[in-house]
């Protein structure tokens, strides 16, 4: 132990001999699915184990990690490992199980074969100038075999390898099978008696552990968690609760095992049981909020502000539904979470995470999630994330599953050549309050199923596969050319929900025809029939989640009803306010009062008061007000364009893989900079708009445009806006 | 615990109220899969772990466990579970963990999900009339989600459900993730002092953990593990060995952790450290002997014996190669275990525990073990299981595997529609000491291809898939077509190895020939050509692995060769015994000498003493002299054809599904009897043939027939045989 804290010392202060940092490496995906099945495993309805119903998968078991050396002189080499395993040094295996080893000046060959059934195996290395990182090879099977005369096979052939998955387990002493998230104490704010126990109150929405200070005694002690003071008052009927059996002679600190979202506890026990104080550790992923958003309004600062910390709470092992019930990595709740994290985390890691636990493993028996709309938008997902963040490697090592996964879809056509629920298959779309068929063609499934794949083909492109990038692109073409003939209504001047049996429904529901837009599949001319015949028109069907709410205000925003979207906002995120929320909901019915807002699933407390899909104002204030999103890969080039609504100023960051581009906005000045990339700060302005430097262009009456290069400082604009 | 061992007690006791026993039972080839990666994990190679080089698959983590239940009157039921779970009655999540319920009279479903990532998910359910058992449903994903209302999916459908699987796990303490060998404790032979230690003699070759009495001191005990006594006095070249650091302050017992193969261990230590005496725990899987064998030529009994003991040696965990190097589950040798078991242990489910290893999961990356014959002889073991089990309950449960395992061999077709190895395809065939092609086409695998296809055909009938009969038997008629085309040399009257770029080689190796007299392939004429230039030329390729001697006495036996065969046996097997063999060994060529013997794949001790594949005369002595074999599935039609050879009288059993069938033939008498299905017995006699019951059929001159039914008591021909 010793020597592995010396040697940490040398690679910070010495870096001259330590040149390449190690980090703890493993097949790719696999600890994501590990400790997806982990964590997903954890949820409990009123005590009893509430796992998932789909496949889980796993890891593989047998991983052999190379890396080939060409060492300037002799080094020392520490090798830590999870799991059984191997050394083989230019195709010689070392004796035993070596942790130490020494590699003479030269070309090598470094293999590691490890075996680890409960756990990902997992390999840590660190010489003096190399460590194991992400440029190590990986396979699950390197097809080794040896001849009656001790010749070893061609290993040059056949056997697939992979560029080693690695995170951020940059420690020896915390390999991956250690990975907890972090924690901090945090008191209650009000402890009060309450029937026969004891109500205690956090304040706000946390998740964590209950901790109980100098518990003594023997006895019962239940714990019943609420969002609510009424879920947690409600012993039979709320979601999470903990049961303990105490036995303490001497008093001890107590802390519950199991990690729980609530705002309330309500405490039972015997009389025999007694404690100090009840607190909690507040369990969390850190993450640094690169994203912001002031203004002259405090609604939409504390808007703002909710969102931020219900998309934190929200932002865990994985991007998560929500954190009181479900605590599982949904696909169409995290397609969100992604678009929201581009504009308050950007932390790709957990984009990647999330997307790798959610495609698991061939072969594919299910769509994401059972829910044919969740596949799509597995895709979609990728789709976004190459745009924001440019990251093609992911694409890289993963295409072979996102061909498996769109291969599993196309098997899965009706004669017609479109989707169609088969058995088995979760028709999602939304939880509404009108009825809707999920029987059918659905024309919201195909338009996300044509933009799955303009997504692949975007891939096949990125893995110079020219047929594959053929085959996708001509599959969409047709898919979006059906969308138009099969669902397109010209008396209703909207698309319709459905065709079954070959008949055309009458409903129009909002979501293709929001969606139709958000994707840019409309012409001027659909454009402005769908904003008048579904957005704006006050007859159409009301979405009441804020999951499609995201994309209904988005697509209002897309269209330049920015003052509009402002409205609703505070509106409805506002109507949680005024209700108490301190994080937003999973749906919120305005025409709902007292304790319905809690009920769902046909369970009085079965809503989630913290639902990652609440969030969107983060995104829709990024990217429509403060105006900034990316026009090439990873922001190499860029948009601002920002809109101010009913608003008087703004000011606000938009992260980019590493930079910032940082916006403030009045009636009289636009203060723009950005630390990577270019791209043109885009406005209008009723006068003639100056700038301290570059260029402004006047493209139309009142508009104008200016290029922004990167690390040039503040660019300012005066015009009136 | 104590209510459990009373609840045990009665289930022994009072079987009118236990009417049904309960088992342990999990994901029907989980555990298989599971077991094996523990099992072939445990290879060393001089201390170093020495894994498999192919993919290792994992159980399923997250599994639901169904049965529908129909009770005379309320019952208590005891539930056992390894892994995190939930108990769902009637659809109700039950509270919390209960490994006790009561349910009432009447209708019910009972539903059991567990997630367990380290072992395999199980459960044991005992009820008063019911327990756990192979009748229980079981899926790794349900599907059971539930719309906003809380209204249940519709889980009859989309879901694929297979009866659990089910080995031997009867008590509720011992769960499958506890399973052990046995084992009993074994006293060395002779014990020695040499060199600078001590040489232990255990009398033969055997199986298990080295034992020592008293040990005490500190410092280092090394041991030396020997097939041979060269083998474990050779320090540096021995294949196994165990350095211990010894602290017993005070003598204690030891055992070593890990069991190996040996006959012979050499033993060094520091002075300081001490002990009484070395003996063994011999570790083996319980099987008994059914199969037996005798006759009046001590050699060939002999033969027998140590054939059963090899052969008892390598059935563990699964049917293994060899017990000193690999202890890995080969299909090509495993093939041969099988067939061997069928007339030795007839014990079913270590047929089915190595099939479900071998085969693992979906999907399919690599030929089984990487070998392209290895894969079909994993087909051509399930056609041998249904004639010999009649268990149609394998096919049920696999048929998805066999047919995505056909997918990837018919995907892998060349130009001409025929297997070829392609990169990653390690084409083995048989270790031979002449040189041989395995470029090309090679006319050994089309021939296992055709036969691989022809048992899809029978398994496609039994799942009453039509079309994939009709698919299966034209895509084999079509390979057995183009063997005779593209392979058969009329010059040479005999196949030709293989064909490269479009030509035909000349080499003629003995392999596809005596697979085709083997199969049933030849007509008379051909067979002859064969017979002539192959399989009698003494100019012909000469065979020096047990292995494919299995097949080319068995091609002589079928032709009628039993005299020649036996010369042979006693030549080869008797070799090796002469040698001093005490279990038949992977390689023997009669022109070595000394340690030449012991040597393979470039290491002086690399070949293995105690394989499989060595232990063929059970099998030719059993099918081709005793001469049982079935016709129908499962015994239901047998055959027994008795053939003395050179021999002056036999005895012997054959067992089947639920019986025997038992033969004694001399000069001038053969008793047979069956306890199980019926069919004829046919002889020579060159007198007119008597019989105590039953009504002998003359066929053709000399030839005769007599119809055996079972559980008729002894039938007792009299003759001139």
């Amino acid at each position: 132990m010793k020597q592995k804290l010396i040697l940490i010392m040398l690679c910070v202060s010495v870096s001259g001999i330590f040149a390449q940092k190690a980090t703890w490496i493993y097949y790719p995906g696999d600890f994501e699915i590990w400790l997806g099945n982990d964590m997903q495993n954890r949820r409990t309805e009123r005590g009893a184990f509430f796992p998932p119903f789909w496949k889980m998968d796993s890891h593989y078991v047998l991983v052999e990690f190379s890396k080939k050396l060409d060492l300037a002189k002799t080094e020392k080499v520490t090798i830590a490992v999870e799991g059984q395993y191997n050394v083989k040094l230019d195709g010689k295996l070392l004796t035993g199980n070596p942790s130490n080893i020494t590699i003479p000046e030269g070309k090598h060959s470094l293999n590691i074969k490890v075996h680890n059934q409960a756990n990902v195996p997992s390999v840590y290395v660190q010489g003096e100038t190399f460590g194991s990182d992400n440029t190590w090879q990986v396979t699950f099977e390197d097809k080794e075999w040896i001849d009656e005369s001790g010749k070893a096979s061609d290993t040059s052939s056949g056997t697939v390898y992979l560029n080693a998955g690695a995170w951020n387990f940059n420690n020896i002493d915390t390999p991956p099978s250690k990975f907890k998230l972090e924690t901090i104490p945090l008191d209650a704010v009000k402890t009060e008696p309450k029937e026969n126990g004891l109500l205690v109150d956090f304040g706000k929405e946390t998740f964590g552990f209950i901790q109980f200070k100098n518990l003594k005694g023997l006895g019962k002690l239940h714990v019943y968690y609420g969002e609510s003071p009424e879920e947690a008052l409600a012993k039979e009927t709320c979601e999470t609760l903990d049961f303990f059996d105490i036995k303490n002679p001497e008093a001890k600190d107590f802390t519950a095992p199991g990690s729980k979202a609530f705002r309330y506890v309500y405490i039972e026990k015997d009389e025999n049981v007694v404690f100090d104080t009840v607190s909690m550790l507040y369990e969390y992923l850190p993450l640094e909020y690169r994203g912001s958003f002031k203004c002259n309004d405090n609604l939409i600062n504390q808007i703002w502000d909710i969102s931020a910390y219900t998309m934190h709470l929200t932002s865990r092992e994985f991007f998560i539904d929500g954190i009181k019930r479900d605590r599982w990595v949904w696909s169409g709740d995290a397609y969100q979470s992604y678009l929201m994290n581009y504009y308050l985390f950007f932390d790709s890691p957990s984009v990647t995470r999330t997307m790798l636990n959610l495609r698991g493993k061939d072969p594919v028996t299910s769509h994401i999630n059972t829910i044919m709309d969740y596949t799509f938008y597995w895709f979609m997902g990728i789709y976004d994330y190459l745009q924001y963040t440019g990251d093609e490697e992911f694409v890289k090592q993963f295409y072979p599953r996102m061909q498996s996964l769109m291969d599993f879809c196309l098997s899965r056509r009706n004669k017609n050549g479109l989707m169609e629920g088969l058995s088995g298959d979760w028709v999602f779309l939304d939880w509404a309050d009108f009825k809707m068929s999920k029987s059918g063609e659905l024309s919201f499934e195909q338009l996300l199923f044509c933009r799955s794949l303009e997504t692949m083909s975007i891939c096949a492109e990125i893995m110079k596969d020219d047929e594959g990038k053929r085959k996708y692109a001509e599959l969409a073409s047709e898919i979006k050319s059906k969308l138009f003939s099969a669902f397109w209504s010209e008396s209703q001047q909207a698309f319709v929900h459905n065709r079954e049996n070959g008949v055309q429904s009458k409903q129009v529901t909002p979501y293709t025809n929001m969606f139709a837009v958000l994707l840019g599949y409309l012409d001027t001319e659909k454009t402005e029939q769908v904003k008048q015949s579904v957005l704006l028109n006050p007859n159409a069907l009301k979405i009441t989640t804020p999951y499609m709410r995201f994309y209904e205000l988005e697509a209002l925003c897309k269209l330049g009803e920015q003052d509009f979207v402002l409205k609703e906002m505070r509106d409805y995120w506002g109507g949680m306010l005024n209700l108490g929320a301190t994080s937003f909901w999973e749906k919120y019915n305005p025409n709902e009062t007292g304790t319905q807002h809690l009920a769902m699933y046909g369970r009085p407390f079965g809503k989630s008061l913290c639902h990652a899909w609440g969030a969107s104002p983060i995104y829709l204030l990024g990217k429509y007000y403060i105006g900034v999103k990316p026009l090439k890969e990873g922001y190499k080039e860029f948009a601002i364009t920002p809109v101010l609504g009913d608003l008087q100023w703004m000011e606000g960051s938009v992260p980019t893989p590493n930079g910032d581009i940082k916006v403030r906005m009045d009636r009289k000045n636009i203060t723009v900079s950005a630390s990577e990339g270019e791209g043109y700060l885009s406005f209008e302005s009723t006068s003639k708009p100056k700038s301290n430097q570059g260029t402004i262009e006047n493209i139309s009456k009142n508009k104008y445009r200016i290029k922004i290069l990167a690390n040039k400082g503040d660019y300012k604009i005066t015009g009136k806006f």
